[in-house]
């Protein structure tokens, strides 16, 4: 294993979630060596929710799962890419990416 | 423009980088208002860098800027997903993305 520097980001890991058949970028969240693990041993991604302030597993509650294709690190090993194939939409809104709108959109015209 | 939430990490927004015409993940970084805007008005990426704590234009030494395609905003306004065309490769060490590592490999085998 690369050594991960999760002390840069007070202990967690910003991940980067892209769907690995469409190249997508699906979300972004954040892990703590815990939901890594977690996440290496299941094969699904698990999550450190900074709102709930709890360990997340990803499609528990909607059943929208990623299961895990790949884990990339970057050069400086604070951040990951992580390949998956979503069972669902990614994004709480019902959207598949996060990412559904474009920054210079008026706010709600979506 | 969407209201950007630069509160929640410390005045710094993760944004992700995103090859337009690949879809290759090519690095996340980090912006400020300040970079955000000299991003939007010049048409090439700039960035909050923490490690130097000053702004930073992406590929001023180098050579390899990042023409700005879109520019994605999250659902909940905290992250952004740009998608760029870049002059070069992403990454210090000359690899066109920052993620040419998988996560499982030994440290130092590339």
């Amino acid at each position: 294993m690369i050594p991960l520097d999760f002390k840069k980001a007070s202990g967690l890991i910003t991940t980067v979630i892209q769907d690995a058949t469409t190249k997508q970028v699906l979300m972004v969240a954040y892990m703590n060596a815990e939901s890594l693990e977690k996440t290496m041993t299941t094969g699904e991604t698990w999550f450190w929710s900074r709102s709930r302030n709890m360990l997340w597993h990803k499609g528990e509650t909607s059943g929208n799962t990623q299961t895990v294709q790949a884990i990339a690190v970057d050069c400086d090993a604070d951040t990951l890419l992580i390949t998956v194939n979503p069972a669902g939409p990614a994004c709480h809104t019902g959207h598949t990416s996060c990412f559904y709108r474009q920054y210079t959109e008026r706010k709600g015209t979506q």
